[in-house]
């Protein structure tokens, strides 16, 4: 017996809206966010694709996003479970900035660097910042170690990982419908993980926000597809497209 | 060491707005049940009341409301458990009917029974009646025998006190601050528990919406406070009466 895994990255919020980098910061969704988020909802629900478990990371616009589309799908009353884990990258020192302002302070390379490298995080945040994550109650019961100060893909890839094997498979093995609910790096983590995709192509890889992505899942964990598949294929590939041009 | 409760009946529902028999019929917040259920997490906010985990039925009314209230509360990151043990009383049935014709057709006595009642169940919900639970996903997994026809309040006693004991004092034992939002007659069987309320005083007791109730238990898991403490003890009161005058 094998699971279907959902992968949902939460809608707009008020600083993508304001084209400001964002990582660790807890925005809200805006307006559009919700409506995209409500979509995916009735999409599970269309294709009767009915989670069982839902698990989000500990930030507002991935947990919204989650509830919205579950309430849409008249889910609502699952079991819903959440960890840092599944955040998004830290942002580093780049979190408030506004992307444009960035990329030209920058330029182009070392934008593109901070952005979509796999293994360059941004500069560390300090703990002081007004951005800072340190002494969030959310983030109290973790050892200082374990609370980043800047993250590269390679770091998310390498924190998700341990929640993937240790929540995420279990609930796939017992023949679950699973819906996670989160960002745009997280995501990416766990699709370079489940493709196979090399350090350099995973650079190339955008997910599409309020997009539901199926992969079903054979007894080995691997994707009986690869990539995955869109429910709405070529609404998704619109606005991945959409995401590779952001900044500019 | 020991823990602080919070209690939390959900707001205004569409039915409430009709003045139907809701039951365990899954119908949504209306705006003014949302609008309490914000300024309920915010009351949470200004007293410093910051709950560390979420227990709801699995009623959308009082996930809402739980999930709009630690939204307010900057406390949307807890984790989040759910139980049918925490639904409303079955109303069996009555479902669906309006109260204000259910006290003309069957007369004040038969009424106040039906509502208030220790012991007397309304007449069981036949399964393919429109609003019967028979079918739904939400319960699938439960054996039939625990599926409810109709409840008067020893029956709702008996069916959550092992979700009070199993799941709610445990967290408590732990020392944290345990937010239970879910519905009038669930929370009255918790609070006849812990104030260890007669079968017939409990018939006066009536929790108002949205309004966070708060007991600290002490080792026995018994009140420090008989009654615990409303957050706002003057608007408590108001909405209180408000309750019992519901049907007339």
């Amino acid at each position: 017996m094998t699971g279907t895994l959902v992968l949902l990255r939460h809608g707009h919020s008020e600083w993508n809206a304001k084209n400001l980098f964002t990582g660790w910061v807890d925005v809200d969704l805006n307006s559009q966010g919700e409506e995209e988020a409500h979509r995916a909802g009735e999409m599970l629900k269309e294709h009767g694709l009915l989670p069982d478990v839902m698990h989000t990371s500990v930030l507002r616009r991935a947990i919204r996003s989650g509830e919205m589309a579950l309430l849409a799908a008249d889910r609502h009353w699952i079991p819903v479970r959440r960890s840092w884990r599944l955040n998004e990258r830290h942002y580093g020192a780049l979190q408030g900035k506004d992307k444009k302002q960035t990329l030209e302070e920058f330029g182009e390379e070392q934008f593109m660097l901070w952005r979509r490298s796999y293994d360059v995080p941004p500069p560390p945040i300090t703990d002081g910042h007004e951005f800072s994550q340190s002494g969030d109650p959310r983030y109290a019961a973790l050892p200082p170690e374990l609370l980043p100060r800047s993250e590269c893909l390679k770091d998310v890839l390498n924190r998700a990982l341990p929640y993937w094997y240790d929540q995420i498979v279990p609930d796939l093995r017992d023949g679950k419908t699973v819906l996670v609910a989160a960002h745009g790096n997280s995501l990416r983590a766990i699709v370079k993980h489940l493709d196979q995709i090399s350090d350099e192509a995973i650079a190339k890889l955008n997910i599409p926000t309020g997009m539901p992505l199926r992969y079903e899942l054979d007894a080995d964990m691997r994707p009986r597809t690869v990539g995955g598949e869109y429910l709405d294929p070529e609404a998704a590939k619109e606005a991945a497209a959409a995401v590779a041009n952001q900044g500019r």
